[in-house]
């Protein structure tokens, strides 16, 4: 089993991955689950690709809400659109904390930047903007800084029958573009905060309404419950906002950054959650130390 | 292909399912799907199981709601307890057509009904629900009375790649109890009608909120998308209620309840789906023609 990690260096983070997977897979064993129980949850940004300077989709939602200032006037002096255009540091170190209140505030404007929108247009801009951002440290597109251990670990786990599911505070539909090439998660196995669309005409549409709130901290059992009908087996997160999904889990890692060279180093919107793993017996995955490779 | 469908007869029903899963699975056709994009997506009552003298879940929920209103008599004088209790025949109705309103009104009465419920708590009510229950006609419990050629149509399809949805407006998380044992269907597979859930002090509790709305009507592909991020490649029902999600499929059948012998004859909540299936040449399923055996 341990070859399927192979970016994986040997260590207690792989160890306890591969006990647990072995042990709620042996048929027989005190911890065996039938495969229908085997759901396994991961957080995206900082967990699945990297979250720095920005969230990708942080940078993504400003740039259209500028472009949408940009458009009309009336709206540059409103909140959000004014903190944007004026590159607001306290604003940006808000929403980049992933405070509820900031991330709310954006939703609103999100909700009615986007307002009858079809599925098919905002995809479309999703991909115009990745296809022309790259992250400036390693000169790449996003969709190539995947985490490569991460995606051997989906490998291992779907191997073993579990379902790979991405949950997110981030939007849905944004993660849902790229879910199933980037990830090989199909597009009903992403979680995240979401608008409500109305089917009219033959046409689906973006309403102003979140569907079930937002996607953090209880936010993250509460959409994975209405998602997968069971709570996580196995959870992933790094963050604070992630607290509530992986305590919900049978079996948890916290990925912590701590490789200024081969990624970043931070620790912000992270400290809650690293006293949690200590409390709670969370592994821990270093960057540094548990990943022989990065991307 | 034709012969995964055993409890099919030969006619033009079959042969329209079975060229339609061949012409969209054939590598280099014109109409090739990839993997991922095969969704499929039926309605549970008549459409997977028998909804007839009543819809199995009404016939939950009017006992549960009798039970309460028997617990605590100031419910009696209030709707729909005293229509439950009165056996109020125009009410009975209503619901059976499925109506908007009248299915309305029961959520809320439900959402009271289970508010702060745990998700095991209800499980078990509709387990001991199922377990004390038959159907008078057929003399068995509802979970025997699932349609043998449904199954095999969900078989067929999956060695076909293609992921089976139930999308249904009675509610999700009575369907999800029984979904993995009678249908095959994992839970994150069931879409339908559902509460919104708060997560505290490490427990998941239902509030009295309904998620994304009623899933009838346009809230048929609403949910499905909401749910699988895409809409239905293959999808079958057989009432009024369904026709937006029929519509919005590029293949769907529409199932014909006119076998009064072995199973049952009727044609109320289902004139315009008729009509439409005829207009928008959906395929017609008849129970009495094309099906070898109903269980």
């Amino acid at each position: 089993m341990d070859d399927k990690l192979a970016s994986w260096n040997g260590g207690s983070a792989k160890q306890a991955i591969v006990e647990f997977i072995e042990r709620t897979t042996t048929p027989g064993g005190p911890d065996y689950l039938e495969p229908a129980e085997r759901v396994a949850t991961f957080d995206n940004d900082g967990t699945m690709w990297i979250e720095q300077p920005l969230p990708v989709q942080l940078d993504f939602i400003f740039r259209s809400l500028a472009a949408a200032a940009q458009r009309d006037s009336s709206l540059a002096e409103q909140q959000p659109y004014k903190a944007i255009l004026e590159q607001d540091e306290e604003f940006f170190a808000a929403v980049g904390q992933q405070q509820p209140e900031a991330i709310m505030s954006l939703e609103k404007a999100l909700a009615a930047n986007w307002h009858g929108t079809k599925p098919s247009e905002f995809d479309a801009e999703v991909l115009r903007y990745l296809e022309g951002t790259k992250s400036e440290k390693f000169d790449k597109p996003y969709t190539e800084l995947v985490y490569k251990p991460m995606l051997e670990l989906f490998d291992l786990l779907r191997a073993n029958e579990f379902r790979v599911f991405v949950c997110s505070g981030g939007g849905r539909d944004f993660m849902r573009v790229i879910a199933e090439s980037a990830w090989g998660i199909n597009k009903e196995d992403v979680i995240g905060t979401a608008p409500q669309y109305e089917y009219k005409d033959g046409e689906l549409r973006r309403t102003d309404e979140v569907l079930g709130g937002i996607a953090l901290g209880p936010g993250k059992p509460e959409h994975i419950f209405a998602t997968a009908g069971r709570l996580p087996t196995f959870a992933g997160g790094n963050a604070d906002v992630d607290i509530e999904m992986l305590e919900s889990a049978k079996f948890s890692i916290l990925v912590v950054h701590d490789d200024d060279e081969r990624e970043f180093a931070y620790t912000a919107a992270a400290e809650k959650s690293v006293a949690a793993a200590e409390q709670q017996d969370w592994t821990l995955v270093s960057v540094k130390n548990d990943w022989k490779m990065v991307f």
